[in-house]
């Protein structure tokens, strides 16, 4: 839910005012019902998932084809008009909040699967294709593609790779950027780039693809994405073990691997998050008396016997770890449930109270230290946390609940709280995102992760793409 | 074997001298023993392994710590003495040929595994670790580190990361960057930056280690080196598939991932290719009578029933392409001798006569298509060649044989049919290095995928990191 509006930052001027002129450009661009000024349309596209802030736009613009895209970053370049591209906007970091105001560029028209390649598994998507509909394509010819955010039903690919977004399949199967192949995109300038190519190695010239994967909308728009996709596994096992010691819980995730195992997903929920995820869900089925964290687990591959050896061999470290009364669930129902528990963890945190959200990474054996961490700064701060996330990973998304907290303790003293978990975080060799990218909110911690001179390369690249800083201005750089 | 020596290019002016008060410096950093200008040691370092390419360095300078990279680059940038890094060698792009002299900075003795993490499935390394050196310290514990490109026992692991180096694992594992969290390396200022972090994955800024990675030593000189292991799996099995068509054995290629299996390995050899390689390694035992080319494949997994389920998957699979007499390897020197043959090829071409190599990558399902083009180039320009590979990741190594074509031919000719056949691998999808890289001799070909806005984007981004272009001049750009 966006709350109040939220104000630009001082420096609006450095950029030029949005004129009638523009709007009827854009309009001879891409149609008049495609560029909108009412102040429903500009409050709706001036959120996306991220706490409660909202920066609605001067103008939502949605180009239908790259050669509109194009024409719209021309003569923004030219007049110095801030341009914010969106997608699905469920971002957890702000990054396509348009808070220059200017213009909202929506690539949701943009919604074409260009090619099912089922020769080389290879994908060919417009940046507004639904994550789930590339998901249910590639299905239907017995492949997969395995990057799935919890929002995949509602997210856009081209936000899935402007953030390198990542999803539970992440711990065998990697994020976004391991599955983007070669990118269709546009300078500030105008320009049309192409990176990479429809291979699956890749050793020519300086990486543009993964540098633009990740980039967060900053320094080109994205027009067409070639992604690689992989044989769909035959068989797949989900396990729901409940530990009365979420310490002990932590330390099991490591173990896993170093018993020679690879599940395809390894999940931590805090005793909370299940009983929020329940509540929100309507069902309680799922004890949490005496629990105080689960590891929600799976096991993939062709070979049925193969899938379930590997349960047997983690049910032995899971019960070695102090878990009990391990469930292995009975059907594809069961394990569907389970799934939306896990998914709808976001939202029923934000249905409860306003929250921030940290995306926190760690060396995943270290994950036992963040998580005392977490809370020994929480007790000391007075905020309570749900933490849950990514074990297998080591990505913990820490939730700070609102809940009573004092205006002065919310705005002033939990930015001290959250640099403290980051400082921690960076010294156990972590960083600060790991699949939800840094955007608007997690800007000030940049100088916690990056010397003055990494922030100067980074600036530099940003200079070499964008000269004139129109391109989603006022994220990742602190 | 290096030819004669090879002349600087023209603008050698535009980079300073070195002076005697150079060495002193040098030798102050590093010690006298490590500062090398005599002609033998300045022949040596002035070669890798491509083609018969020979540039002489003005000095070799040896650091052992990352402060003695620092003063050193320092000092060059001072006084703009183009560096080269160079690790072991082995590339066959040229990528470390130190083509406008000055000074060849060798990496070599910093070779030490810093730390084997096993909790994190982690290894820490220098970038003068041998690569072979890593798999042997992770597979002693139980991982495994699965780039592995032919020269493993002789190449730096500094090398592989500055040329993303490949290799036969790669199909199923990915090459190396899909396994570099963190990097330490030194700016062309003497500035020491960290990327990335010790986790698995990273949505925290620009990538900057997939910028370094593959960079061609031409941003920043790689010091410290995070790398992602994984258990080792527990079962291999090999097969090696002879067919009477070449055609047919390409087409297999992808009708193997299309029936829903992952191979571990699958290269592509033609039939003069196993004739060179047994003949260099002395042995007959595989027969090419009747067979126009083999391919090479593995699975591998925890589960014997699984893997072997996996190659009879493949057994029908490669039979209905026409394969015959399919030998699934009895012992495990059975296999490491098939794989003596397949890793032994580059060096067994080149012992026959001069050669160039292209680095040719299609999507997998056109390798079919490529292998008939080169063919018929060839017949038309007269050069003979020798073509295998990755074909798994469609990654063709074509051998062009110099033999007895005329200085014309080799000279002048050639050139513009290799410019045609990577013209037709671009029109394809693919690109012109799928793991070599670019480096000195791939350089003229690079209009032939970017655009002129594209090449000053990557011109731009060298403009960065290098702004005083000292580092590893020549490589990459057109």
């Amino acid at each position: 839910m966006p709350g109040p509006l939220h104000q630009p930052p001082p420096d609006r001027d450095r950029f030029g005012r949005l004129t009638e002129a523009h709007l009827e450009f854009f309009r001879s661009v891409v149609g008049a019902d495609y560029v909108l000024t009412d102040a429903d349309s500009r409050r709706h596209y001036g959120h996306d998932w991220t706490e409660d802030y909202s920066f609605p736009p001067e103008v939502v613009v949605k180009p239908a084809t790259t050669e509109a895209v194009a024409a719209i970053l021309r003569r923004c370049a030219a007049d110095r008009l801030p341009v914010t591209p969106a997608g699905g906007r469920t971002g957890l970091s702000g990054g396509m909040l348009p808070v220059y105001g200017g213009v909202l560029l929506s690539l949701e028209r943009m919604n074409r699967i260009l090619e099912l390649d089922t020769r080389n598994l290879q994908i060919v998507v417009q940046p507004g294709v639904v994550t789930q509909h590339i998901h249910e394509a590639a299905e239907a010819v017995g492949l997969s593609y395995p990057p799935d955010p919890s929002s995949k039903g509602s997210c856009l690919i081209g936000g899935n790779v402007a953030e390198n977004a990542g999803g539970a399949h992440a711990v065998k199967y990697g994020i976004t950027n391991a599955y983007v192949l070669a990118l269709e995109a546009v300078l500030p300038s105008g320009e049309v780039i192409r990176t990479g190519a429809r291979v699956l190695k890749n050793s020519t010239g300086y990486n543009l693809t993964q540098l633009l994967t990740g980039s967060e909308g900053t320094l080109a728009v994205i027009t067409e994405i070639t992604l690689r996709l992989v044989p769909k596994p035959r068989h797949v096992q989900t396990l729901l073990a409940p530990f009365a010691d979420a310490q002990a819980a932590c330390d099991c995730v490591s173990a896993l691997f170093r018993a020679g195992l690879q599940p395809s997903t390894l999940e931590f929920m805090e005793r909370d998050a299940l009983v929020f995820g329940q509540r929100y869900l309507g069902i309680d089925r799922y004890s949490v008396a005496g629990v105080e964290a689960h590891l929600l687990l799976e096991f993939d591959g062709n070979d049925a016997g193969a899938v379930l050896a590997d349960c047997e061999t983690a049910l032995g470290v899971l019960e070695a770890h102090g878990a009990h009364e391990v469930l292995l669930a009975q059907s594809a129902e069961q394990q569907a449930e389970l799934w939306r528990i896990r998914r709808c963890l976001g939202e029923a945190v934000k249905g409860t109270t306003i929250y921030k959200e940290e995306d926190t990474v760690v060396p995943r054996a270290e994950l036992a230290n963040l998580l005392r961490f977490v809370k020994q700064v929480g007790a000391e701060v007075g905020f309570q946390s749900v933490c849950y996330g990514h074990a297998g990973d080591g990505n913990l998304h820490v939730n700070i609940l609102r809940g009573e907290l004092s205006d002065t303790v919310w705005h002033d003293e939990l930015p001290k709280a959250i640099a403290r978990i980051f400082e921690y975080v960076v010294s156990l060799g972590g960083t600060l995102s790991g699949e939800h990218g840094i955007g608007w909110v997690q800007r000030p911690y940049m100088p916690i992760r990056f010397s003055a001179t990494e922030l100067a390369l980074l600036r530099g690249i940003k200079q070499v793409f964008d000269p004139q800083g129109i391109l989603n201005p006022g994220k990742i750089f602190p």
